[in-house]
């Protein structure tokens, strides 16, 4: 009942394209007369190996369509293989790292989390960077594409509310997956290199330019240097940042529609209107604190605060100014951040804002129907009636979201972590922010000392957060594969 | 259309009725030959003139149904304006309570938490003791009849699996009332008594037996030392005290059934169950904690962890030994139990342990939903369909109960209050447990030393918790008002 060779199948096509990606580090670095290339072409053998053999073995003559439980494990077990082979790389170069660094590391950047294990960045060979650059990228437009074409169709925690009629049926995914990957892509590409021009007018080396620019759009948040944005020192480039971080973090379902010579949904939409709203608040909020509090000049705080908080609400994760020393109140604000994310079918994590709009109106549905148990009121979003099962779902995800953030919080405390570090760990992977609080994971720290077993349950968290929770958990349940 | 007449009515009599109350301590320290009882008989003489007057002001010659929105008023007012008089005799006293540690004491009574502002309570003159006691008394049979009689009507947080089929209609909402009050109160006042003789026989002097029997059933956690149960260093009480506890925690509904001769769904009750194997599972892990993590003797332990599990769960908030000594994982475990609850239709507060079972019923049906979505499975409690709106009610009362702890311990920590001491006020508060965590307000601490505005923040959020968070909170919708 549960076909597994043809999930095998495009797995080993999407493994087949990650080794042909290895050759563009492997070239860099040979360019650059760094030993590295043979890392890359070696990882690039040994995964281009498996991916035939792969193909190979499970190539059909007449594809069927993908039933659901089929999504469902491509979903999750694409991500976890592609990581693994992605981790090989970082694992083979001279970077000390074991392999659960090194696949923390990959998955990190492939959910454009952005936390890193890799301490001296600086003056590092430019192929790693490269990669790590990549594979935001890689993970940025997988993420843009599943979150229009394959998620609604999966209805995970509300996602149903953004179903066209073609994601409607089953047959329709793969397809319409590819054709949204073709329209999302250009855009994507194309606004990465504007991002990339622009860091370089302002200063960046072209290389830095390139490699930054990728894990702007894709909110991944890796930088080539241990201070991250910090390290440039200059205004000019922290508002570049914040600029496509903020772009990066809307659905850009609106961008292709504005492609398409339809600007005015942009405008219209109430998801963008809040994510805005959030963001401008916030900013507002923190720069206030921050000048009246510890008296730093205005255009100082506001810089800095409008940076912090895009960085946070659209989970990249980069650092300009170490917030965690602007007092309690700047710490509380960021934190709370953590869980809010951007907008649905963007690069940014979290909860997202649309569920945020969701919960709103379903409470105020709940309170009317309490004193009008007959009364007629019905619940929208974006001036449509929320279809039914949509409040119930979503009111799930929360609930799923905290309990998530608790669990790993606990597992993470019975290693030996403190509770800062433990719950703020929990809450940016699967957030997919990246810095967390505290002195060891906090943004002038990173994860490199933490266990083991620690890391590896991180990178699961950012693939859980990635996926939207419901698609891996349901992996975990029997009555899925009874089918 | 909000007429506010009958509401006034209601309360004036329940004033008069609290006035006549007051009478009883009045006596017994009469009779102890202490000044006080002119501090009750002040007390009484202001209640019963307001409570004249009011009766006298609203009576009608032929009263009305109360309506939906009458009755939302009518259940938060009755408490606010009940906890308001009962806390005149504390303040009359020569107790040295400002009127808001006062009132923060009668609520905490009413609502049966149990959270104290009175220090020096050994050797206290025995009127404040009984006034203490049978406030806890109240309260506990208030919330019973609430419970099984105008929360289900009100279909507050999925209360509406509790209706009958005379509790559908608004004209019947206040004869039921009356009728459950009728039928509850001989049961809940036999087993007070009961539980009053088996302390009376464990060696407690008559008065203690009586003024620890009541807030016990009820759930409530006054103890007439500082030390609470502790005090008596009785294995014997201390087993007395869980059992009856215990009971406290379990639904009445049951014991009506049992009492009318069908005692059989007391075993057959899924709700009774889950309490029964969470209490059970929780003592016994406790108990393992603490004998091989500190070494107690086996029998000291499994007592021990056994009281204060079942405190806890109950949310009765007596203390026999100090948990917060035993180590993290007693201390975590016991944050945890502080926001499960007991049964609904019992004197305990919390989350409950039905929404519990709604909760893993609806995330069960949420997953299978999401591979099978035209498949049929129906989720159940006790055997019958869950209602719709159920679910989404529950869920929602679960994201309303996070947030409401998640600001109560914003505002306190703004008020000064480090976090440890914030968020178990915050959550023992909302639950109506009674003790928290930390130096300041946990087991062996008291809540005399917090700022007055944190006191009448935490009476609030005992009424928000005790009243389930839809019924208090609806009074703050412009909604409401518009009718």
């Amino acid at each position: 009942m549960l076909e597994i060779r043809p999930i095998l199948y495009v797995i080993g096509v999407m493994l087949a394209l990650l080794a042909g990606s290895m050759l563009v580090p492997a070239l860099v670095d040979a360019a650059d007369g760094n030993d590295d290339w043979r890392v890359f072409m070696a990882a690039a053998a040994v995964t281009l190996f498996l991916a035939g053999g792969t193909i190979f073995a499970t190539r059909q003559a007449e594809p069927q369509p993908f039933n659901i439980r089929q999504t469902f494990l491509l979903t999750t077990l694409s991500w976890i293989v592609i990581a693994a082979f992605a981790a090989l790389p970082l694992r083979f170069a001279d970077l000390g790292l074991s392999y659960v660094d090194a696949y923390f590391e990959a998955m990190s950047g492939l959910t454009t989390t952005g936390s890193t294990v890799i301490t001296g960045l600086d003056g590092m060979a430019p192929g790693i960077l490269l990669w790590r650059a990549m594979l935001t990228a890689f993970g940025g437009i997988g993420i843009i594409v599943m979150g229009l074409a394959v998620l609604p169709f999966l209805q995970v925690g509300g996602m149903q509310l953004f179903r066209s009629e073609s994601s409607d049926r089953s047959e329709k995914i793969m397809p319409r997956a590819t054709q949204i990957a073709a329209n999302t892509g250009g855009i994507y590409v194309a606004l990465t290199l504007v991002c990339a021009v622009a860091y370089w007018l302002a200063g960046m080396s072209a290389f830095d330019a390139i490699t930054h620019a990728m894990p702007t759009m894709a909110t991944g948040g890796f930088a080539n240097y241990d201070a991250s944005l910090g390290f440039f020192n200059s205004p000019a480039i922290e508002w570049i940042a914040t600029l496509f971080m903020f772009l990066g973090g809307a659905s850009f379902s609106l961008f292709i529609m504005a492609y398409h010579g339809r600007p005015q949904p942009i405008w219209r939409d109430g998801q963008m209107r809040w994510y805005s709203i959030v963001c401008a608040v916030a900013a507002l909020a923190l720069a206030a604190w921050h000048t009246l509090q510890n008296g730093a000049p205005w255009a100082e705080a506001i810089r800095h605060s409008a940076f912090t908080v895009v960085s946070i609400v659209t989970t990249t994760g980069f650092v300009a100014a170490d917030y965690t020393t602007w007092g309690p109140f700047a710490v509380a604000l960021v934190f709370a951040l953590t869980f809010v994310g951007g907008c649905t079918g963007s690069t940014a994590g979290g909860i997202k804002i649309f569920r945020f709009q969701i919960l709103f109106a379903t409470m105020r549905r709940q309170f009317f129907g309490l004193v009008n148990p007959h009364g007629v009121w019905q619940a929208t979003f974006n001036g449509q009636p929320v279809p039914p099962g949509v409040p119930l779902a979503v009111t799930s995800f929360f609930f799923l979201y905290g309990l998530s953030v608790m669990a790993i919080t606990a597992a993470l405390g019975l290693m030996g972590l403190d509770f800062v570090t433990s719950i703020s760990s929990a809450a940016t992977a699967l957030g997919n922010v990246g810095p967390g609080l505290g002195d060891i994971v906090g943004p002038s720290g990173n994860f490199s000392t933490l266990p083991e077993g620690a890391k590896a349950l991180l990178a699961f968290a950012m693939l859980l957060g990635r996926l939207e929770l419901f698609t891996v958990l349901m992996l975990l349940t029997p009555s899925f594969w009874r089918g």
